[in-house]
């Protein structure tokens, strides 16, 4: 039913979401630089300024290798040989900007770059790299006040074990002893889990950079584990969002507001997510709408007026996603509620896919208006 | 000089650190279980009752597949294909309990098990495989209150950037809003980094229980990297320890002690550090004095009565090895400085090597102890 026709977009969503910039290009620049996501000291993969991704892979006696970027997951990359045995390529052009999960395919198995750090996405922990965007900045570290992001167990009695989560605080929060701040639950996507939005969103840097600038009243996000039905990883077609809710509503935020000092109301708490996790914003916000105010679906579908008005009104609806992906979908959707008399909002990441530029500029756009009114 | 001795000893131990255990086995039980150390839903690697594990990795066109593990790092396990170029393979003998790194060699090239998560060791993200322990309870996951482990990004004007360090805080640090802790500061060892501590040593889980069990007066413990002259990863041949000196005296401890609930004093600050770790709280406690009370090397050497009687004198000496490394040089050097007048300790981790279990058990053994007088 509802489910089943988003899993069908998802799907679509993510077996689109490696596709090259449409940036035309006449020559490569030879300005390749070590991504800023590879392992401490490794000179490979590098990225050039234009986004081509060159890749480095050390494996002699290798038949082939494959890297699983570059044609749009049609193909990839494939690397070939030099008479030391190494194994170099260059994407066919440029990649969108932002940050891409990939692995190699060696002789028929799925590796990781030795070069890259590990992310955890399509169930499994895969490389990453990074392409410099043009507005880098705003999650870039800098000489800022940071806040902490901390690892928590929390106790779940619907699934016998301590769960873990991870809990943004601001700046000041340690200082400021008698403060109390609003908090953001906040989802990773399928097939990810609650490291994704601190280590590709980079959530924490972005929050750091808007606080420091004045733009962002503090406020603390939680980020859990949302695929609580653990046993498959077919995933999505399975997907029920009971689990999940169980262990959001009755175990987590209890044990947040017991633990942090947070505003523990309607009116300070919203809930957003990225593709799946906008699947269970939707439905967790629609069946327990007296414990969220604010909502906000990230590559993740849409709301309409019908689904809203037996609950009581949000206060804030926020509906992005990429320009490659299904724009009008938000935008319309947006125009839809406005005219039913909804405060939404709608974001559209230029030149960016089912991936984390999307959804970092979607943060970005969203912290300074989630609490404001 | 005396740093060139020390890293002799630890290239040594390094060399050395993956040995068979000593247990003579008839034959290999086939109860073969996923390592818990596997991402999750992997089935290999897997680990039996006796310690054996057991790897399998798809690479049907590979012509090699070697595991570094099962031969004290002579040679490792090789893996055999069979008909559908799967490729699989026991370790020749029962591995020593608890935690060790590993990787692939496939085809000439070193790749990381994609079925296992990965540990920052020898200055690369390695694969992580785990047997056992009869003792592996102090360290287990358990429906206990658990403290949390805080990702802090602090200024480093030295360095001229901002630096990460982990915190944990232990269980009701957010409740008892009044109540102030002594605090550890624990370093890892070579070619690891501030993670270490938390994934492969599970120190936040060895606090929860031990306060659980009222065994521990609850304590901080701040992480933080210790290979500060990052440059080259060389490492310890060029090791100095100025500039990690610096980073941790000047600018990590006055930043830890404005952001946490600290005892701020000499006699509530702590030391320790496994193996190049060690090296680190050797020389800075004896560069430092006046800033710690208490200092602990595990696997990283020791202090001689000479060595201290210049300086304030500390309020405890903790010195640990594995029995398969040097544990007569710690036990006698604990002699020596009781005879000396100074509270010391000695302790040594049966059946283990220069690895994790050792110092699992070793922070085990010193918490209890480390402020209690």
């Amino acid at each position: 039913m509802k489910h089943n026709s988003l899993v069908l977009v998802f799907l679509l969503m993510l077996s689109s979401s490696l596709c090259l910039s449409q940036t035309e290009t006449s020559e490569i620049k030879e300005d390749f630089k070590p991504s800023s996501k590879n392992q401490p000291g490794k000179e490979y993969p590098q990225v050039n300024s234009q986004g081509y991704a060159r890749f480095r892979v050390e494996a002699p006696q290798a038949q082939s290798v494959n890297v699983s970027l570059g044609l749009g997951g049609r193909g990839g990359t494939d690397l070939t040989k030099d008479a030391e045995g190494v194994w170099t390529g260059t994407t066919a052009g440029p990649m969108d900007e932002g940050f891409h999960y990939y692995h190699l395919t060696i002789d028929g198995g799925v590796f990781n770059d030795p070069g890259s750090m590990n992310y955890y996405g399509s169930t499994r922990w895969e490389s990453g790299i990074e392409i410099p965007a043009h507005d880098q900045d705003f999650y870039a570290l800098k000489n800022v006040p940071h806040g902490h992001v901390q690892q928590i167990l929390f106790p779940s009695s619907s699934t016998n074990t301590s769960r873990r989560a991870f809990v943004y605080t601001p700046p000041g929060y340690n200082a400021e002893t008698s403060r109390h701040y609003p908090v953001l639950y906040l989802q990773h996507g399928w097939g990810e889990d609650e490291t994704a939005w601190s280590n590709q969103g980079h959530a924490n840097l972005i929050m750091d950079n808007l606080i420091a600038e004045g733009k962002v009243d503090p406020f603390i996000i939680v980020m859990t584990y949302g695929m609580t039905n653990e046993v498959k990883f077919g995933g999505l077609r399975d997907f029920k969002v009971d689990a999940f809710q169980t262990v959001l509503i009755e175990e987590l935020i209890p044990y947040v507001d017991a633990n942090y000092r947070t505003i523990s109301d309607r009116d300070h708490r919203a809930m957003a997510g990225l593709s799946m996790g906008g699947m269970e914003t939707h439905s967790i916000t629609l069946n327990r709408p007296e414990v969220f105010s604010r909502y906000a679906l990230m590559s993740g579908g849409i709301y309409t007026p019908e689904e809203l008005k037996e609950a009581p009104k949000p206060a804030l609806i926020f509906l992005s996603a990429g320009s490659k992906e299904n724009p009008d979908r938000v935008n319309s959707a947006v125009d839809a509620l406005k005219e039913a008399g909804f405060n939404a909002v709608s974001f559209v990441s230029e030149g960016t896919a089912h991936e984390f530029q999307t959804w970092r500029r979607s943060l970005y756009k969203l912290a300074p208006i989630l609490f404001s009114k």
